[in-house]
C-alpha cells in the first residue's frame, strides 16, 4: 500500500474535531448542547445579498476572471476607500474565502522551510495552511495577563533568522478578541522594514470593534506599501460564511503578480458567491449598527457572567466575537470532553474549544478555552451558568 | 523591499495569458475573434440546478460540513453507482472545483521535492498545482503520431525513482481528447502496484466520449483500491464552471483522512454551488444526450475541416472537447500572436492556445495548438476557414 505524505500526517486536526464524537454522545442522551465552540454567526445574511442571487439571470454559470468580477473589485475598492483604506482595484484579488487568501499569501512570499512568526494563541488553521505550504510557524507567545497585547518587540527580534520571511497577525484576534493599537501596528511596521519582511494581517474581523476602539489596518501605514499584505473575507462581516469569498490585498506588485498566478491555476472564485458579495456591499449601515450593538451586548453579558465565577480569568475582547477564558482546571481538553460525555445541568450542557489547539508551542494554554459569542444573550447567560456548575462538579471528581 | 518566494516566481502563467493583450488589440481594431482557446462551454447549465439556487430559502448563508453536504455526497455516490463506479459516500470529499481536489491529492500523497509522472501534453495547471505543492512534475511524452495514446510502459519505468509517489493521468485528456483503453488503464494499474505508487486520474470529462467508446475509470479496477485517487468536477459535466464544485474520491482511508484535514483547514466548499450541484444530479438524461450529440457533431465538423488543410495534422479526439493540431509553421506562439495582432479575414480572426504550454519538456509541441470545440458549428467552420487562409498568409511573410 502506497504511503501518504508527511504533510498529510502532519496536517493538524481542528481543535474541536476530537470533541465531535462526544457531542454526538450528548445529543444521543437528548441533552441540549450550547455551542460556544464555533465561529459561525447566527446573524442573518443581508437580504440584499440573498436577493441578488435569487434575481440573477444566469443561463451559463461561467468561470469569472481569476481575480474576480471586475465590477466587484471596483466596488470593493470604493468600500475600502470609504473606510479610509487607500486600496485600488488592482491591489485586490478575490479569493475563495480568507482561507485561500492566506494560502496565496504564504505561497507568494515563502518557500519550503521558510519561517513565519505569529503571536499565539492564533487562528488554528494557520497551522494547517503552513503545513500545506511547507513552511514553518514560529510562535511568539502573548498572554492572558496582558490581555493578549502584542508581545515585546524584542521577543520578535530574537526569533528572526535568515529563514524568516514574514510576520502574520490577526487583528482583531481570533481567538483572543485583542485589537492592536496604532502604536503596536507601528512597532510591527518598523521591525518588518528593518528586517525586510512581509507583514501579513488577517483583518477579517475588522468591522467588529467595541467601546469606540478604532481598527488600525496595516494598509494605512505610510511607507509599508511593499511589506503589507492584508487578508479579508465576507464570511463574518456579512454573516455569509458559506459564500466562500475573501480577498488578498497588497500594493506590492510582485506579490500581486505571484498571487495572480496562484489564482489563475485554480481558475476562478465561485460565481454565485461573488454575486452575493458584490451586492452585500450595498448593505445599509443600520445593519452593521445593529449587529455591532448585538455583539457588544453579548460580549458584555458573557464577560460579566464569566467574571462572576471564582477562579475564572478572562481578557475583555475589544473586537471580533471570541474570548479566551482561563479556567480553574488542569486540562481543558479533558474538561471539554467530560462536559459532553458525562455532564449535564437539567439536561443541558456546553461545548467549548480547548485553547491548546490555538497555540503552536506545546503545553501552553492547557487550562484555557475559547468561547465564541455567536449565540443569543439568554443562551450565553445559561451557558455560563452551566459552566459555573460544571466547574464545581468537575473539581469535586 | 522584501523578496517574493521562488514558488511565486516559478508559478507558470497560463498558456494563453501572454496572448490576452493581443486579443485586446484585435478587439480595438473592431475584429471579431473566435475563441478556440478556452475550455468554457457555451452549453446551458441545467435549469434544475439554476432553479434550486433561485428557490433556496436561506436566512444565514452558513459554512457547510468540510466534506460537503451529507445529502450531496449521498446522492453523488448513487450517481456514480448508476455508472457502475463502486463509490460510497465516505469515499467522497466535496472540493472547490476539481482544481482544489488536485491540490488535496498532491498534498495528501507528496512532500517537497517528491515526483509525479504525467504523460504530456497535459492540462497546463498541473504545473501550477505542482509548484504550489512544492513537488516536481516528471513528464513522459506522448505524441500526435499515436493519437496521444499511453506511452510505452517502459517509458514510465525508466522515470521511476525513490522520489516518485504517483502517476497522474487525465482521462479523457485535456488537451488531447485521448481516451485510455481498458488495456492501457490495466497497464497503469500494474505499474503503480508494482512500485507502490498512487494513480491519480483526472476524470472531469468522463461523460464526454464519442463513437461508442466507453470510459474506463480507475475506480473500477479490482485490487487498485488503495492506489486509486479520482478527481472529478461539475464544471464541464453540467456546464457550470462558475459553481466551483468538484470532489476527490478514494477508497484509501489514509488518503481520505489526510485530504479531510486539508478540507477542514479551508472550512467548507461554497454553499450556493453545492445546492446547484446537488440539484444538477436530477438533470434528465436527454440533456446529456443532446450535449454529447452536439459536441460530437462539432468535433466531426472541426476535424473534417482541419483535415482539409494542407500540412495540418490532427488526432481525432475520442473524448472531452479539445484537440491538438500540428500546423505547418515553426512557432505556434508567434503565429497565435500574429493572428490577433495583425491578421484578419474580412474583419474576423481566431484565438488559439499554443500547445507548448501543455508540455513540461522544453521545446516540444512548438508547432502545435490546442483547439477547443466549445463554439457552435458554423463558428467552427468559419474559424477553420480563417485558420486556413491565415496559414497561407503567414507562410508567405
Ligand atoms: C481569523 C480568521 N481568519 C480567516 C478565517 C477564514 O475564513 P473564511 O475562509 O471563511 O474567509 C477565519 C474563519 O473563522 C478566521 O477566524
Ligand atoms: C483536465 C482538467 N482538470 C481539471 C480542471 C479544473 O476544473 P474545475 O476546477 O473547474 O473543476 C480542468 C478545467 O478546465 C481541466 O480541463
Amino acid at each position: 500500500m502506497p504511503k501518504i505524505s508527511l504533510k498529510g500526517l502532519q496536517m493538524p486536526e481542528s481543535p474541536i474535531r476530537k470533541l465531535v464524537p462526544y457531542a454526538e454522545i450528548a445529543k444521543k442522551k437528548g441533552h441540549n448542547v450550547y455551542h460556544l465552540n464555533i465561529g459561525q454567526p447566527d446573524i442573518k445574511t443581508p437580504q440584499v445579498a440573498l436577493d441578488a442571487v435569487k434575481n440573477a439571470n444566469i443561463e451559463v454559470l461561467e468561470y469569472s476572471h481569476s481575480a474576480g468580477f471586475d465590477s466587484y473589485r471596483e466596488k470593493l475598492s470604493s468600500y475600502y476607500k470609504n473606510q479610509n483604506l487607500p486600496i485600488d482595484k488592482q491591489d485586490i484579488i478575490i479569493t475563495t474565502g480568507g482561507s485561500e487568501a492566506l494560502l496565496f499569501a504564504l505561497g507568494s512570499t515563502m518557500d519550503s522551510d521558510d519561517e513565519v512568526i505569529i503571536p499565539e494563541p492564533f487562528y488554528a488553521n494557520y497551522n494547517g495552511f503552513a503545513v500545506a505550504s511547507g513552511v514553518k510557524v514560529v510562535p511568539v507567545i502573548s498572554s492572558i495577563e496582558t490581555g493578549f497585547a502584542l508581545p515585546p518587540i524584542e521577543d520578535f527580534e530574537k526569533l528572526i533568522t535568515s529563514k524568516t520571511k514574514a510576520i502574520l497577525i490577526c487583528n482583531p484576534g481570533n481567538p483572543t478578541g485583542y485589537l492592536y493599537s496604532e502604536d503596536e501596528i507601528n512597532q510591527l511596521a518598523k521591525i518588518v522594514k528593518k528586517h525586510d519582511l512581509f507583514l501579513i494581517a488577517d483583518e477579517v474581523y475588522r468591522e467588529f470593534t467595541y467601546d469606540g476602539f478604532k481598527h488600525n489596518s496595516i494598509m494605512t501605514v505610510d511607507g509599508l506599501e511593499n511589506h503589507a499584505i492584508m487578508i479579508d473575507s465576507v464570511s463574518k462581516r456579512f454573516s455569509m460564511c458559506g459564500a466562500r469569498i475573501g480577498c488578498i490585498v497588497s500594493k506590492n506588485r510582485e506579490v500581486m503578480t505571484a498571487a495572480m498566478k496562484f489564482a489563475q491555476a485554480r481558475l476562478s472564485p465561485p460565481t454565485y458567491a461573488q454575486i452575493a458579495s458584490e451586492a452585500a456591499l450595498d448593505t445599509p449601515q443600520s445593519y452593521f449598527d445593529e449587529v455591532i450593538t448585538e455583539y457588544k451586548e453579548r460580549r458584555d453579558i458573557l464577560i460579566a457572567e464569566l467574571n462572576k465565577i471564582e477562579g475564572v480569568q478572562v481578557a475583555t475582547p475589544k473586537g471580533a466575537f471570541y474570548c479566551i477564558a482561563k479556567l480553574p482546571i488542569k486540562d481543558a481538553n479533558n474538561f471539554a470532553q467530560w462536559l459532553l460525555e458525562t455532564y449535564d445541568l437539567d439536561g443541558e450542557t456546553i461545548m467549548v474549544a480547548p485553547a491548546a489547539g490555538f497555540y503552536s508551542s506545546p503545553n501552553v494554554g492547557l487550562d484555557e478555552v475559547r468561547i465564541a459569542y455567536v449565540l443569543k444573550k439568554e443562551a450565553l447567560v445559561r451557558s455560563v451558568e452551566i459552566l459555573k456548575e460544571a466547574l464545581i462538579a468537575y473539581n469535586k471528581l
